[in-house]
């Protein structure tokens, strides 16, 4: 499991963007978002092995959001 | 012109979530929302006259977002 930290991200809207925009890039993996109250969120993908770049730039495609962590694998 | 104060919008999503259902409800309208930076977002609806409780109805549908004022018309 991969673990993301992402900021920017504020509301199911957003959650739902991110977890669509993952889940298409990674089709058969299991996307799971905890939204930050007031602070960085947390995304993890479970199933499959994304590098930083495929996330950050899937990211910045749902919303223009910033990955500014990969705390762990 | 009719002006509605709105809690709970927080990025762009919402303010695309919050167009669209009012857009839905009165189509002929112009529909601008100016996204609150913490605090409450404003809602301008020209075009057509909606009550209150229209209003109210299709926040909550668009993504569970609460009116709290219409400062003016």
């Amino acid at each position: 499991m991969q673990t993301f930290t992402v900021d920017g991200m504020t509301c199911g809207h957003c959650v739902a963007a991110v977890t669509a925009e993952l889940t298409a890039l990674a089709p058969g993996a299991t996307v799971e978002v905890s939204l930050g109250d007031g602070g960085p969120s947390t995304v993890t993908v479970d199933g499959a092995v994304l590098t930083p770049e495929q996330v950050a730039a899937a990211l910045d495609e749902a919303g223009g959001y910033t990955l500014v962590g990969t705390p762990g694998a």
